[in-house]
């Protein structure tokens, strides 16, 4: 039996259909106690590592520092190998995975999802770094186009970042989904490769494009930031199997999974996992549906 | 003796060199007693007609509003004809040229340079409008990607328009400099054809490049937003001359203009002038130096 199948078989029959979180906390339990390995793969900016694990173990998630892979972490090893010191735009909630990072005299500005920080001041004042430097330099933690929260969908980073881009006539440095390297560096951190792993994810482009294009298998679920439109309009990217749908529930994606693989035998060593828990205020970036009903 | 070369002999030879608002006041003054005809071609987003006339002719200018080419009234026309009804994202100094626009139920987005306006809030309540939409129109009053203010560069529209194309998938029309059809309603204006007219400005996107692709010759000068590494960083455009050198005054730009046209017998019939006093605390764009120093 394909071990994705048998991880539907982990879930408690007591837990309501509706309770979407509980389920998630089940599905996470279930994959732990399964044969395949689980990482979080998020693009999350507003948050440390720190503070992102803890709201999500306060919600019952079994999950630690150490299997997350995000982008603020990942910038400061490119900024201290690179030897550059940042004008950051930044929410203040990530501003602590900075704080051993020498930020005076900045050579460089690195933006972040800053939400209300986005102000015009604060988006003119990097621009102003950016047009001071001879060779311009923008490290953008992901490029994801929007979120959704529970007032509606709102701006995520990347039209900051091609506002920016554009104002300076420059290209901007992408660290996060759906970069390539980012995914590879996830991949390295579970010893695994591309063809081993697949990616299950809302977002066409930061998920299942990016994926792809690392040469990971990919899933998209029909929840979230999910709208069926967007697929077309862009040509971004396309799912490999048919999205999940709604209310089909663990069973369902349990056999998406399975369908997402030409060979039965060749199957997932890893799920990189989207996490996305219905019942935080903020329905943020990084945070998965299994397949649950919205 | 080509005209250009006439015109300056009409500068007050008790001006001071520095006094550029001055000089260029005169410049006008001289431009108008020619027989060039002028027009005051802007994209000028934050202030009515009215009250960028008043304001210049408060510094001195003999200008009317039927002399100026604005984005703002060429949008109305545009929504009048379409039927279309936008949520507006602009400065409420431009406000009222859109006093006769329906705004109830929008079905389009209207975007102007709208400074501290665009904040994260009011970008995206724009945004989400946009995403409601089945048929997303994004009108953008002109695609500057920054200007000059007394407190340095400012970023313009164009960095915001970006921003919604890009969060929504969907391309901007722009009404207003670069755009071919803006070019040639100045031009209808005055009853001339391409050919007969030059452009000077100092932005080699907006002005230079514009008016080039609209057929017209164009003159680009080394004040206001100018800065030589833009010419090569985007590949944007050429000036089809050397730029006038800083403190080459009115005599320069002549010389630069004359040289401006391959055969001394075509010359000149309109002069579509940006113009941009030194002493407005706003050095906003629409507005020229003439070779003065700054």
């Amino acid at each position: 039996m394909p071990r994705s199948v048998r991880m539907s078989s982990n879930r408690p029959s007591t837990l309501p259909a509706t309770e979407s979180d509980n389920e998630k906390v089940s599905i996470i339990f279930g994959l732990k106690r399964s044969q395949l390995k689980v990482r979080f793969c998020t693009n999350e900016s507003q948050k440390s590592r720190e503070d992102l694990v803890g709201m999500l173990r306060r919600l019952g998630f079994d999950i630690s520092e150490g299997e997350v892979t995000a982008p603020a972490p990942a910038t400061c090893l490119i900024l201290k190998e690179r030897g550059l010191r940042p004008h950051l735009l930044i929410h203040d909630g990530v501003r602590s995975e900075f704080d051993q990072i020498d930020t005076s005299n900045p050579n460089c500005v690195v933006i972040a999802d800053a939400g209300e920080g986005f102000s015009y001041q604060n988006m003119n004042k990097a621009f102003q770094v950016l047009m001071e430097l001879e060779n311009p330099v923008l490290l953008s933690l992901g490029k994801g186009r929007y979120y959704k929260e529970t007032s509606g969908l709102m701006l995520d980073v990347g039209p900051y970042m091609k506002a920016l881009e554009y104002a300076c006539g420059i290209e901007a440095e992408v660290v996060g989904k759906p970069s390539p390297e980012f995914f590879k560096s996830a991949l390295r951190e579970m010893g695994l490769e591309a063809h081993q792993a697949i990616m299950i994810g809302d977002d066409i482009v930061g998920d299942v494009s990016g994926a792809q294009r690392c040469g990971m298998r990919a899933l998209q679920v029909r929840t979230g930031k999910f709208r069926t439109g967007l697929i077309f309009r862009g040509g971004w990217g396309q799912a490999l199997c048919t999205p999940i749908l709604a209310n089909s529930g663990l069973i369902g994606l349990a056999e998406a999974v399975t369908g997402a693989w030409q060979d039965p035998g060749d199957m997932s060593e890893m799920f990189l996992v989207l996490f996305r828990p219905a019942s935080a205020k903020r329905e943020k970036k990084g945070l998965t549906f299994f397949g649950t009903c919205q």
